[in-house]
């Protein structure tokens, strides 16, 4: 039997779309002789779908794709994710179901249980939780046809205050009792670069549990905050035998029987390569991707940005000329009194670098028209952070003006460290339509960049050398206000990604009463990230819908 | 037996002060000669506590409450909710547990089944649900002790595409089996002005279908976008025996015998008075309040808005004078060409009827320096909503100033209906710490205006008889681009808060093309709304974490 992966880009409540991908798909598996084609969690309308699965007008949809996606399986059969009404009347209305169809008709459904809710994930608001377990025969083959999380029963779940075990049973455990010849698992997994092997190692856990092959396939592509990347893997019972390739559409199809076969002589060995490179790579790649498939789903060609010569404007500058293009990327210089002159020089080298033209617009003509109205209310009265704030506001509006004449979208600069300690203006350089760097720190940031440089001196090896500032007032430097990065990167990492107790981070390695300040700033400035553009999550933690913290809070 | 109901207001993550307020309440109890008081669900750390409930230290403090809470219960006994860690290795991390304290002991701890997974609710994230039912005993008394939802497995889910019944257990019905002799339930219930009588009606079916008292206890505050009411509640097995007054911090105690007397003649006909003009009074307390303890909470006396001269920013003013005292609002018209002559002199009347002084700056300045320096980039393109953002841009700048050199708190004026379909700029008029109309439909706006001017003209006249404009170029009104608001308000309604499909919404008497463009330009705004200052909840489907969409779909 020939089994194909299909690893396709789908877009949310794209109905027509999604299921023209599919059609494709079955056609090209058609000449190719496949018997079965897979496709990913919730295809027929993309993953996550969120609230639009409590509207009766997008579940007919959905009903009506897999109806027409059934008419196309006369010669290939079809396994493909769809949300499926709960016939009981008790309970949540839904399922998350997997589709068996085959010769025009539906030969089975199978249901989702193990509902993630956690993170960016809240299944349990939709569907009701399978209880029922049995295997599907397809030409003589027994397949345990499972959904994603329902073969990671038996991962503990990090991050907790302890290491628990989520979930209270085990899909797989009573599929197994019915002598599946075979896995399949249809999914919609995000990346993590946090989490490089976790998936791996969950999949590779399970060919060994249970003895026989598992058919992996993840969607590809990326919708606003989250990117799925694919890497829709095959195994045999002795690991990896194949993986697609990350950030791609792509289909695959293998002979079921050359799998199973004693002459098997067993896994390639696909090594999850997790240096410090292969890691920063594939951040890399989520980054671009990222912004590549927002643009493209939004509809539109060109981005604009704000150029001050530091580290993060410079990053964000090239991930998007290599998402976009050089023609399609507007990086803007607005120096104020303050900016000094190594802003501009490094700025325009770098646009050098890239092929791209840098608009030029100064600051200080807004700043002074501002001040001069406020006068009445600001007179005698100190300068403050509102005078830092005014310059970062007039550069944001700046940016609006020119993204909305333009028709651009507005690419947000702010990394995670600033982003967690409220370093930040809103309506100023938290403007923005998408935040390319919001979930990587300010560590991570150089990593990249020097990712970026390994070859040839793409981004000036002065900005990555410069003490990073804000260049709001005189001579500031970040290191004015935060402890360095070096110092801060890891305690945020502790308190957002391993929400470790303060005496655990202290034991670690950090001073106690910077811990706390750190904390504290990170807590006291929720009412800021309330209001951030949507993040690029390439973390298991990211700002945004993943993760939900009170702003009215005694911190 | 007295038992005594304790309404109070948690701040959350504030261990001290929750403790105290709980302290004093048992001191006053103590005086009274009651045996039992009652505190609501999570209050030892304040509802909702989002993911806070991930933090070890966070857990670590609520079971220190519990401890120090037990050694004050040498003479009154205390119902109290907090999260208790779920000592079994699999599941959910934690229960939402009622702690009963009595003698300095915990003599019993009763967890939470029904946890709800909808709307702003997402408690399925951090709890295991319960499966033990076992009613508690006190001085020969026994209770069915339950948590919020628990009592409310019998009622239909409104506004999923079609009614279902959220839950498959009813833990009352395993609890009725042990013959109890009292309900107890503790809740954290938020307010929705479209759903005043529900809550009321599933007390009243408990105690119909039960035969015996309930006492209610909910939380009383605001934090941050929900505004939980209170309205605490006794009932006997006939009705509601006496409700505590809503918003406001109160304990009341009963006499359990009187109740549950023969000689007791009945409930006492608390009505629900659900005249229009209760309902719009409830919304008009509950805004007051929303706005009030919002300040409280994050540490700020004094409020600034920009004053158009429209009616939003006027009923925001009327509010905010309300809930902070004239003295603490600073009103800013910042008049520009396009701005009527009216604006003015309507919006320097209105603050003369409230007491409070005007600023006024004006944008053109500003809006000159900006064009200006844009030259090179707009010449020969027309005007557009570029000039149009720009515009409101500038004052969301002056306004953020003012706040910031000031000390200050932004109230965002938006209506639910613009916030709905996009009618507002980003970083603009949207700008602000708190939206308090961001939930009230303009229609239900210009009800609440009425309200306040039953007795005298504190509002003008003309502002409420004017054609609702923008005033970003010349002649501007809203339903040049929009529906008349009687036409876009129910259509909005049946889309967001019925979730009705549109052959429905058609059905009910309007025009396909009109409720098509709506619901698209209500699609087509998530982005916006994505970046929105946190609102004022007082429906039962807000904008905000209640409703969570895809930016990136094809609407």
């Amino acid at each position: 039997m020939k089994i194909a992966i299909a690893q396709l880009n789908y877009r949310i409540a794209d109905f027509e779309g999604n299921l023209n991908l599919m059609k494709n798909a079955i056609r090209d598996a058609e000449k190719e002789e496949v018997d079965l084609i897979v496709f990913s969690e919730l295809a027929v309308c993309g993953y996550p779908p969120l609230d639009l699965l409590e509207q009766r007008d997008f579940i007919d949809k959905c009903s009506e794709s897999i109806r027409l996606l059934t008419e196309c399986t006369s010669k290939v059969a079809v396994i493909v994710g769809a949300p499926v009404i709960n016939p009981n009347e008790k309970g949540k209305k839904l399922y998350n179901a997997a589709f068996l169809l085959s010769e025009k008709k539906v030969l089975a459904i199978r249901n989702k249980t193990l509902l993630p809710t956690y993170d960016i994930f809240d299944e349990y608001r939709y569907f009701e939780k399978n209880i029922e377990f049995n295997i599907v025969k397809f030409k003589g083959v027994s397949i345990a046809l499972t959904i994603c999380e329902d073969i990671w029963d038996d991962q503990p779940v990090e991050n907790t205050f302890s290491r628990t075990r989520l979930y209270t049973i085990s899909p797989m455990d009573f599929l197994a009792k019915q002598n599946p010849d075979i896995m399949i698992n249809i999914s919609a997994s995000p990346f993590a670069a946090n989490r490089l092997n976790a998936r791996e190692e969950v999949l590779k856990q399970n060919v060994a549990k249970y003895g026989i092959p598992l058919f992996y396939c993840n969607q590809v592509g990326a919708n606003t905050e989250l990117i799925f990347d694919g890497s829709s893997m095959v195994l045999d019972r002795n690991g990896i035998i194949d993986r697609l390739t990350p950030f791609t559409e792509e289909v695959r199809s293998y002979v079921l029987e050359n799998l199973m076969s004693p002459a098997n002589t067993g896994a390639i060995e696909f090594e999850s390569n997790l240096s410090d490179e292969y890691r920063t790579e594939m951040m890399y790649k989520a980054l671009v991707f990222g912004i590549k498939d927002y643009f493209r789903k939004m509809g539109f060609n060109r981005a604009i940005l704000g150029l001050s010569g530091g580290m993060d404007s410079a990053l964000t500058l090239v991930l998007a000329v290599e998402a976009l293009g050089c023609e399609n990327v507007m990086p803007v210089m607005m120096p104020s009194r303050f900016s000094s002159d190594h802003s501009i020089t490094d700025s325009l080298e770098l646009a050098a670098n890239l092929g791209v033209t840098c608009k030029r617009i100064p600051v200080d003509p807004m700043m002074d028209s501002f001040l001069s109205q406020l006068v009445p209310e600001f007179e005698g009265k100190a300068e403050d952070v509102t005078e830092e704030n005014l310059q970062a506001r007039i550069r944001g509006v700046i940016l609006m003006a020119l993204a909305n004449k333009l028709n651009m979208i507005l690419l947000n600069t702010s990394n995670k460290s600033e982003a967690a300690v409220g370093y930040a203006t809103l309506y100023g350089d938290m403007n923005g339509g998408l935040s390319v760097l919001g979930d990587v720190y300010k560590t991570e940031v150089y990593d990249i960049a020097r990712y970026i440089n390994r070859n040839r001196e793409v981004i000036p090896y002065n900005i990555l050398e410069k003490a990073p500032s804000a260049e709001l007032r005189p001579n500031q430097k970040d290191s004015d206000s935060l402890p360095v990065y070096e110092v801060l990167d890891p305690i945020l990492y502790h308190y957002i990604e391993m929400k470790d107790p303060i005496a655990a981070i202290v034991e670690s390695g950090f001073q106690r009463e910077v811990v706390e300040r750190v904390i504290s700033l990170v807590n006291r400035s929720e009412y800021k990230r309330f209001q951030t553009p949507p993040i690029l999550r390439i973390s298991s933690k990211a700002f945004g819908m993943g993760r939900r913290m009170p702003i009215v809070a005694r911190y």
